[in-house]
């Protein structure tokens, strides 16, 4: 439908990707809007994983690498963008995988796992419960997965969603290309960057890092330098955006 | 289904307008990512209409009222977020109302039509052809409206047509929220404001402006200039994000 002499074209080819999820139920509507709005900031990023970003995906590595019991908690924008690449992360840093939704319906669930199962993810299964302190069917995670978690990675998330688990105790590690966003500045390590090119960066790291190395990096971890550098990127784009 | 607690209850709540419109057929999902877009640097600009935005909007005002004929270009996203915005627009200025598709189908169109006539949208009639400069069905407009005009209003427009507009030597006046895109850069007036805000500002300036007052605005018209002060806004966002 694109036609391919358009200068857009590779944008405008993933923005049918999301589409083609949204028709097949995996993603909601209100998902290919937030997929716009990081689009929007990926191109003040000028569509790159930064120096900033590649030292965030390192510090997720070393907070996966030295947890107890680290969970990947997938949404339907993550499952439709990267499936293999949250599979390969899991398999790299031993983190259970569970799948977790804003607009959960049991429907949605089934066709986000069977994707996931399609990818080689091996998704975790239960009984979900109100565990989280937030109101209605957000609450809901499983009782081995998220709720037992001590590391919790969670791509593309609500702010709500994000600082509730941050009150539990939790460590926090959220991909967000808003680094305006609640979750952006509540999370314990904001990755700003795109999913598909910030998660290869955490697998690698995961199978790179000594575990000295990794506590180096969680004990030198500063969000807020991490939010700067984005944002003066992003900072940088606009000031040559017009010459 | 939006919690009413939850801290950006607004921008979810229109992000669910979107979604109603993706869901009757008059957005497609593509549209509704694009909203995604706008929603991230309307979230830059503080979500209010800048003193250059207002400027902007006075001098698209100048252009349509002193133009021979002029025209609105509506798409799927500007009928589903403004048709009542549009309807008082065309009234105070004159200009003619074509529904104009990206992505474009005659269901959509007649969808479209439908939606803008109920919200009192005087809708331009008659057989398509394909008089723009541009490939496919992208070509296709009416050859009494966007082809005659001397002066179209485009929001929320694709950077291919705006360029397509411009090179037929017409007056190209904009609503983008993105000051980088190929239609903020290429049109000839660029408002950098969300479209129920901006609309508004020109329907008033449309009554308000003598043709003198509508000269000298057109005369002092600096379109880098306007985007140059959004951008300006948009970095002075990032650097008070993070305290």
């Amino acid at each position: 439908m694109i036609p391919a002499d358009h200068p857009r074209y590779a944008s405008l080819l993933a923005r049918e990707k999301m589409a083609d999820a949204v028709r097949s139920g995996m993603v909601v509507i209100e998902g290919a809007s937030a997929h716009g709005r990081g689009e929007a900031f990926d191109c003040l990023l000028g569509e790159r994983t930064t120096p900033g970003a590649a030292r965030a995906g390192k510090t997720a590595a070393a907070f996966l690498i030295r947890a107890a019991r680290p969970v990947i908690s997938v949404n339907g924008n993550t499952a439709a963008l990267a499936a293999g690449e949250i599979g390969a992360l899991a398999r790299a840093s031993g983190a259970l995988v569970e799948v977790n939704l804003f607009h959960r319906t049991d429907e949605r669930l089934e066709k986000i796992t069977r994707h996931l199962e399609e990818h080689g993810v091996s998704v975790l299964q239960g009984t979900a419960e109100r565990l989280l302190p937030l109101s209605h069917d957000r609450a809901l995670c499983l009782r081995g997965g998220i709720y037992a978690a001590d590391v919790v990675l969670v791509p593309l998330e609500d702010g709500d969603r994000c600082a509730a688990l941050v009150a539990m105790g939790k460590t926090v590690i959220t991909i967000d290309l808003n680094p305006l966003s609640r979750t952006a500045r509540t999370a314990t390590v904001t990755i700003v960057d795109e999913l598909t090119r910030a998660l290869p960066v955490i697998t690698r790291s995961c199978g790179e890092l000594s575990a000295q190395e990794a506590d180096e990096l969680i004990r030198d971890h500063d969000n807020t330098r991490l939010l700067r550098e984005a944002m003066a990127t992003m900072k940088e784009t606009l000031t040559h955006a017009v010459d």
